[in-house]
């Protein structure tokens, strides 16, 4: 049996008259083969490309020097290596579409990322061949998240969630930025991670969307802004929570009130068959109709593999919700030069609704108070 | 005047014979303009591109939301922004291409790198122009640094070797290869890089060609092999040592013996004349001569903007030194499942031959001996 993710490609790839399907990025090739090769990440000149064509063909093209690895890691049986120095590995993708019967067939194939130098190489050695992008359907395969796929987005999610709390916990007033992110680093990795972001921002600096942690210390009185963003697996986290230390103001009070309304109603709309763009838009009336502009044009994100994937959710975007969806919901209000207001959760949208992946372990319903 | 690095592509660019030089990977595009821009390391869509044409023309292509910070960093004071959903970057560049009057011209870009989609959208725009690739006059521009990139390259380099000699002392019997890793990693950023990688292996592990920190606790009697990896300001460090806690037995110090002696033969051809391909012959026969057969096909390679780069010190690149090329030389032999030994340093060299960036602090003449 071919792994469901190979499956799901094939059927799409099927459904859309296409006879093969090829990857180069290293967000698509490592969706298709299950594993990152580390040359890929790494070394521009290391081309990793994977090729469904047909009802059974899968390949996997590497460097020489990840041979062995993508023997043992790949979802693919069938892995060719190329001499980095001596072959080009265009040519063994050739090789593999012609052995494939598709030598004269429609290729989808990604061509906002695959280097031009290949294109020319494989129109050449496959002029009958009809190249046509890859992008959307890979966009919408990966939507769409596999029990696996949930179950590592689950377990990273779940972490940060909880190490989110305990470094909360953990703050006192003179504690530095960097010193929270240093806490969340060490956390974060204790915990399994295999890598992670995090931002920091508190007073003033709560309201810089992208604040790098810094050597400013945290005061009474400050917005504290923590944003982490998780690496398992090759699966991503992102948990953003807004705290004060002490007690808020009641502006501050008001302003999470709407926050914290904002991501119920669109909570009540999460389900399938609700539109991306109708969510954003009843997101945008919510806070408009008590007088706050949204500070971002989007009210969250697909996230898998990437942070920031299909579906945005905003009213550039077609998609309608559908089952196994994963996503994020962050109502953002930035007050520049004064405060920051952010709350983000992971959702999985189910058959009758959604589920929560996180938010139930360290809650932002309220303002969270720390330092006492 | 226009910045040296500026300068020296464009000579080239007229050297050979291209009316134009069009760069769109990271580096080389970091390389040109002078700085990173954040998107175009963190998501494949956006693209940044740099442009130089004739004898004046020089712009810069960025995605709209890096287009204020590109504005205050950039060399480039001509900066076009693009709307990431609804314009094409690739038409800016045919834009800049037709308004430098190069647009008939000989345009040499980075055909192994930029998207098959901008080539054929390029094509479409300016079928009269030819496009050649940019490879090996970026490979040979970068290769020789300029006094800027030479201070950068000597302040992280100093660094590493100074933390490299801080983190040796401090090991104790007991203490896990991660826990060294961590002090690796405080040590470097709390002097100024930006980032870092490192590799510690010990006892067996020290064999292990690249060997990712484990849980591993260090013993006496072990080999330790740390390598350090620093990035400041978009330029690399590179030093690895090897250490023994306690004492070396016999063969320990003659298998060294060897790695230092070639070391030595190969800094006596360090100058301005060498081909790398004979240092290379020169370290392969040296070793040879003692019974050791070296484990890499490279004895060094450049370093700059990135770890590996032109030259690599081997017998199939026909490169000469000359002043101001910077590179490494990492002697290396693996002994798989029992120990390994590795000495590395960053060297440049003068018009006298050589000056050794690092080995000045944290010299690794013996084998040093730690733990006691």
């Amino acid at each position: 049996m071919e792994h469901e993710v190979l499956h799901k490609l094939r059927s799409a790839m099927a459904a859309a008259g296409h006879d093969a399907l090829v990857a180069f990025s290293q967000d698509n090739v490592t969706y298709t083969a299950g594993f990152l090769v580390p040359s890929h990440a790494s070394n521009r000149f290391r081309r990793t490309i994977t090729v469904l064509a047909g009802k059974t063909f899968a390949a996997q093209i590497v460097v020489n020097v990840e041979e062995n690895l993508a023997k043992q890691r790949s979802r693919f049986s069938d892995i060719r290596a190329y001499n980095q120095f001596t072959q080009d590995p265009a040519d063994l993708l050739a090789d593999a579409l012609v052995e494939a019967g598709v030598g004269s067939g429609r290729i989808a194939i990604e061509l906002d990322y695959m280097p031009a130098q290949d294109y020319l190489r494989l129109t050449e050695r496959l002029p009958q061949a009809t190249f046509v992008p890859s992008r959307e359907l890979y966009f919408d395969t990966r939507m769409v998240k596999t029990d696996e796929e949930i179950a590592v987005l689950t377990e990273v999610g779940r972490l940060t969630d909880h190490v989110m709390g305990e470094v909360l916990r953990d703050i006192r007033p003179g504690m530095t930025e960097k010193s929270v992110a240093q806490n969340i680093g060490n956390r974060m990795l204790e915990g399994g991670c295999d890598g992670l972001k995090c931002q920091v921002g508190s007073g003033v600096r709560s309201g810089i969307t992208n604040c790098t942690p810094t050597e400013k210390a945290i005061e009474t009185g400050d917005v504290v802004r923590i944003e982490i963003l998780g690496d398992m697996k090759q699966y991503r986290s992102n948990v953003t929570r807004t705290a004060v230390v002490g007690e808020p103001t009641p502006e501050q009070r008001d302003i999470w009130g709407v926050m914290i309304g904002a991501r119920e109603a669109c909570k009540s709309m999460l389900r399938p068959g609700t539109a991306v763009a109708d969510l954003y838009r009843a997101y945008v009336k919510y806070l408009r109709d008590r007088g706050i502009e949204p500070t971002l044009k989007f009210l969250g994100h697909g996230i898998g593999q990437t942070i920031h994937e299909e579906p945005y959710i905003t009213d550039t975007r077609s998609v309608v919700l559908k089952p196994n969806i994963t996503c994020t919901m962050e109502p953002l209000y930035m007050i520049p030069g004064r405060m920051g207001f952010h709350v983000e959760d992971m959702y999985r949208i189910t058959p009758a609704g959604f589920e929560a992946i996180t938010g139930t372990i360290t809650p932002n319903d309220e303002l969270i108070r720390i330092g006492r």
